[in-house]
């Protein structure tokens, strides 16, 4: 048995069907910048799926790129940004919110997640202390869907939150880095829809959802954002060949089956191709195998995961920061350890006592059910 | 006869043995932000090709993106660049350079270079200044090659701006966006190794040459940029998927024939995959069809550059900015602006009075003689 | 006979008046922050000075803090400050403005001033720039009054430029650190009055007319810099006590002659308290003893600066940079410079020859007459 | 009973022998930027005070701004710096520290101090995250003596904030706003020397310790700040006149009695000028009359503040946040608050409940026994 990839959900390429695109239009002569006609109907569609007509769209590299860009962009020098201590931002961002000027103040989480509540005593801490002119502003509210923890937001807790945030003059704004798999994921009731009508900004994530790189930027009232093209090139966030970027979100965002069904997802290139073959059988047959990939890619990564969190249930082996979607964190004893390793690829997270020790294992748009079988065997 | 495209060199996707690279290693595991095997192997393969074995050598996104990354890791904040008033920093990059604290001195051009005289003078002018500690110091050269007029720093020149700038304690930074196209060119006497050993930094350009996206900054001492890692990090320019970047890399240094001859150099995958079929002729036979891919992937640019230069020549239309790169800068009357428009897309540069306009044409890795052959009919 | 003192006009303490004040009040308790009685009252005697009665007006503590907190907190990201070659933002302050975010874009100067001309092609060329979003824009124009070089602007020439700044929705921020020794030029038009009107910010020096420190910053509108106070905090430029400040602006804004007539001028103090006391033989008894301070205290320093420009017009010894303000700009020989070795503290401008260099004899509010007296005798 | 003014220590102008000193030396001459005989005297007295014959000296304007220079100025890029919840530079500097591209790491406080154990595991923490490329690193320890909470350090505590530290490569930098607060209690054991052993950079403060304003920043080994005085000048803190700053460091750091004895400590001056008049008593015959003006001048402030204390303890009102120095913190219920109102000018510091709120009474170099005997009569 060859060894089993489960550190991250990044650690492909991207689908197939976006391979495929990039070979069929290689050649192609287009404008830059972002302005060819592939990134523009990619943002059409993107305007459509998200019943934003209006919304600027930019396409951004990565995931800490797009936070720094939009935080910088969106807020003013008095202002700062609110997150979960367990905040991408807060941690594991190198500093680069506050290399941008910004201070971000941490709230704690639960399960991963702030509340309104919290966001409303914050912002009503600011607004009646006396000393309120000597401190940072908050202006804006950062969350992650699913959360670092692989929680989701409710619908109902995203109202609150936006209406908590607008009754305070503050931006609402979403990591979406991997939403597909919150899109996928049964127990989650927000759509595309319900984020952009919801956030001022928000991003859908193409680097751990199946493309080679690329964020996907929503501002579904550009004049929340001015001058946001010159200040993304301003952060040396803008790709010359922006087709790249735009063709790959065009491929997300078209519907199937035509454009990703049976045929098109890929099946035909053989195993070594195609990430998705098992999906069917694993979901039980409900995968769906229409609509925008963007929103069936993540099928297979949950389907696997829930695999993997009802083995654990079965033998025991605890798990923490439960959730719904591709990221399980368990306690694994130096037993286990001891037989994962070298055998599988997984994400440390922390050490408990000299027994015990936090491990991540990630599902992927990749990840098949043959991964899953082998990974299962040897827990 | 469908349009012609000499709008720039970035308008195309990549050389078709990236993007076969790309499909056979899709679903490889791998870690992430560059730390993959194929990211080392091209690291290992550039500091070949540059005998600089213990340079230290990340992969950015863009040209803007390392221009600001590399400058403001490099720089101390009592520093400033030293750049030609048509320095790509100086006028095309938003204020990207300032956004990062540091002011660009901008130097008068000739050719669209600065030379070690000027750089002296400057040095001198700060160091003999009674208020110098009131002033920004000149801290680093910044020098493009090809320059952004397309013209060549002969070795001697870069010789001489090294010995200026380590004389007054400054780094010498090139940047090679088009690097290929200088490469390529057999007025070039400027290797590889030797910018390895005169630059304290330099980045070998990908977008404009033949890759997706993607530029390698060479930091021959890695002690000149210190936690350089975690500072890219910072500015968001650290790809997740390093690996895409390195899977490229790796494919342009690469020794040909066996990864880049005949065969692998895409000609199977048929006309529309392989945009540098018809160089072999162009260059009457000289094309060299081993070595580094990088440094043969700018022939068919320079062969064609020189059938218009050549062509211009012929028909008595004035040429401005001669270089010996790939591109090409012409005075245009309305007559002849007449036959190019809705025909040709080139570059539009700046317009002289209202009969004449300076306009661009940029030939790439991807141009074919066919290409050629339409736009001198044009002509 | 003592050293002679015409390097720089500040190098003294402060004028009479305003010490009597800081010793008057010494033990007064105050809030501080500059929310004070005395801030209070100085902000309203520059509003009544400036017909400004909505300005905002902060108390800064130097001319480059002032230039790079207005100048950071009044563009935003995209934006660049346009000023002549020879700004004091463009050379003399560290890198200041581009250490804040933001490119000074340079004009050439002529007599150390741009035209309204330059300013209207410098817009428009952004304007009509193909490339602009890859490009700043120009937000702010800045120029001083005085210039760097003593020379003034003209109501007419003000008005153009604010007209020009206006029509292409840029700011006209004026820099005024020796404003009180343009306002007692005759040949001076330019009234606080004018200048609330026409500029969207302007300071009024106190550090080199008169105060110990301290400029005062006035934005007609406040709306053009929100949240300035919380922004100037965060610069670092808040002094706790503010009142320090507003009571000395409190002194330069009374009116006279009951706050500043002979009496109150400081003349009973004795030679060495009184700076000014020469001052109405110096001007042929038309020196105003009424008005604000701040509008007469530059007198005695036009008056010293009227004599020196005369006697070396009558030995012929070459002056540059004619103005009609405080500062003389000479080309000095080695005899010349031999004479006043050890005997004058001059500023050094410019070396021109081994023969030749250019010095700047300074006057103040503090220069006696006795001190032009021996100065002439030795030149 | 006039109005009794207890709210901060920075409510009045300045101790009356740097007024003195200010009005003798007014009309001086000297250079600008703090190169002048006063400054590099006050510098060699505040070098021999220390025992540290080799520091860097620079006078700053205030707390806010020194401590926003010196964290800019001595972190690199990638390092953030450390600091108690309730530290200065967490909450109340409107987010100057990340203005400057910094994070600040905040630890939870004990009596408005960290501990040794804190800094190791918070250092620890960083080394030994497998993500620590992707993080901020801690560069520098921030602390208050005294603290926000008016505790002081003691020389133990330091040395082992000091050595953790210093076995983790990070700086140690003591924001001493209140000095002479601390130098003036009977319980302190951190003498000035103490500090130039173990800090890397700390600030002797002014502006709350009888200056009109200004804090030394003292750097005992220079190397640790390069380019320090053009840094200061790019932040906009160099005073062009810095000779005033010089001027009353001079004051403070001269020895008595010859230079502030009976007669050079102001009380010829009679009430009005002599906030220290009373301190004789005050303090039990114990007050020293000799030796460095601001190692004596918080002695009233401190025999205030025991007297208040005590008061407190006889009448039965909680105190919060129990400390040594000039700052007391009491619990007051609405009956005391409303017998205050009016009368007295206190701190707000946080409502408790309907009927109790925490309230701060500060005493100052300023505060007279009159003035604590008419507050004690009121509680």
């Amino acid at each position: 048995m060859s060894k089993l990839f489960f550190a991250s959900d990044y650690q492909e390429g991207c689908h197939p069907a976006i391979l495929e695109r990039l070979a069929a239009t290689n050649l192609e002569h287009a404008v830059g910048y972002g302005y060819d006609p592939h990134s523009e109907h990619a943002r059409a569609l993107i305007r459509e799926a998200c019943a934003a007509p209006n919304a600027e769209i930019q396409f951004l590299v990565g995931g800490t790129q797009a936070n720094e860009v939009v935080i910088s962009c969106a807020l003013r020098p008095w202002q700062a940004v609110v997150a979960a201590t367990s905040g991408h931002v807060s941690v594991h961002e190198a500093g680069a919110i506050e290399a941008g000027g910004h201070k971000v103040i941490e709230l704690p989480e639960h399960d991963g997640k702030i509340g309104a509540a919290q966001v409303e005593a914050c912002a009503t801490a600011w607004e009646t202390d006396g000393n309120r002119d000597h401190m940072v502003q908050p202006g804006m509210v950062y969350v992650s869907q699913p959360t670092e923890c692989g929680t989701l937001y409710t619908r109902a807790e995203l109202e609150a939150l936006a209406s908590a945030c607008h009754a305070h003059g503050m931006l609402l704004y979403l990591d979406g880095a991997r939403l597909a798999y919150a899109l996928a994921a049964p127990e989650n009731d927000v759509t595309l829809v319900n984020l952009a009508r919801l956030c001022d900004v928000f991003y859908i994530g193409g680097t751990k959802c199946g493309a080679l790189f690329g964020e996907a930027v929503v501002v579904p009232d550009p004049a929340t954002i001015p001058h946001f093209f010159t200040q993304i090139k301003q952060h040396g966030a803008l790709l010359a060949k922006g087709f790249v970027t735009g063709k790959q979100f065009e491929v997300l965002f078209e519907n199937g089956p035509q454009a990703d069904g049976a045929q098109a997802d890929g099946t035909q290139h053989g195993p070594q191709a195609d990430g998705t073959q098992h999906g069917p059988q694993a979901d039980g047959g409900q995968r769906r195998t229409q609509g925008r990939l963007y929103e069936r890619l993540g099928q297979p990564a949950i389907a696997a995961a829930r695999r993997i969190k009802a083995a654990l249930g079965e033998k025991g082996i605890p798990v923490c920061m439960e959730n719904p979607t591709n990221q399980t964190f368990l306690v694994a004893d130096s037993a286990l350890l001891a037989r994962l390793d070298g055998r599988v690829e997984y994400g440390f997270w922390e050490r408990l006592d000299a027994e015990h020790t936090v491990i991540r294992l990630a599902t992927s748009w990749a990840t098949s059910e043959q991964d899953v079988d082998d990974l299962l065997a040897l827990l």
